[in-house]
């Protein structure tokens, strides 16, 4: 039996170490960059939590936490798919191994559009990984145009 | 002999009009919901033209304005790639049919790059139209796993 809750600015930690075991789990490496993140992103969602920018949500089994989710409620430029300055970005979506195929991150999936329509958000985002996108494909999401640079010093000036 | 400036808060006017002129010559309607963007954006850009999170440029022949650009200094989530909650979002790329082939737009994309390094940021994005792609891949963006999804009222809830 899983319980899902939502998360409260006490769970900063807990988010903040499911971030780092999906970038981990994906691939990436536990280097600097990760560890900076993480010193980073700690602060910045725990003050997002207490003021409800950031809406996040966890699964229990017993007493383990499995499985997470967060949606940040992003500024964006109005724009004519939706002229409010508020966009939903879904982040931090993470299964932990044991927990997976049992329809965790289909039901946190569901939490957190059932949350954005119930703010009236019209458009959602996401960066998916690999193994995420078919869940969102099923689920009415689309690739976007969005293109993106990254800058370390070498390329154009 | 084109002039480029920085765009300051009176130019809030301006920059609306050339992000309605780029979507309506993109092909998108100039309906309610590109008037209400419109009535939107204005405050948005003013605020941020004002306290500095949004950077635009101008480019004037004569006194006539017939090109600009913007960039957005978002919040985003310390991630491995950049742990700064910062990210470059660029916006309003827009160029008059009249002064069109040469070399405007590249000109304004690499103003904004030289921003943005001097700022230290790491990651720049920006939602493409079509025409635009080519520019910006030819300056080393890469398409994104981004997806979206529109809520209207009638998908899954």
């Amino acid at each position: 039996m899983f319980d899902t809750r939502r998360a409260t600015e006490a769970d900063a930690e807990l988010i903040a170490e499911q971030r780092l075991k999906m970038f981990v789990e994906m691939g990436h490496p536990d280097d600097k960059g990760m560890q900076l993140m993480q010193r980073n992103f700690l602060p910045w969602v725990r003050e997002r939590l207490a003021d409800g920018r950031y809406v996040g949500w966890l699964v229990a089994d017993g007493d383990r936490t499995v499985a997470g989710g967060g949606m940040w409620l992003m500024d964006f430029p109005p724009h004519w798919r939706d002229p409010q300055a508020l966009r939903a970005y879904l982040l931090n979506f993470y299964v932990a191994p044991e927990a997976r195929g049992q329809g965790l991150a289909y039901g946190l999936l569901k939490a957190a559009l059932v949350e954005a329509r119930g703010r009236n958000i019209r458009v959602v985002s996401l960066h998916a990984s690999r193994s995420g996108q078919p869940l969102y494909e099923r689920n009415g999401f689309e690739a976007s145009n969005e293109m993106m640079l990254y800058l370390n010093g070498e390329a154009m000036r």
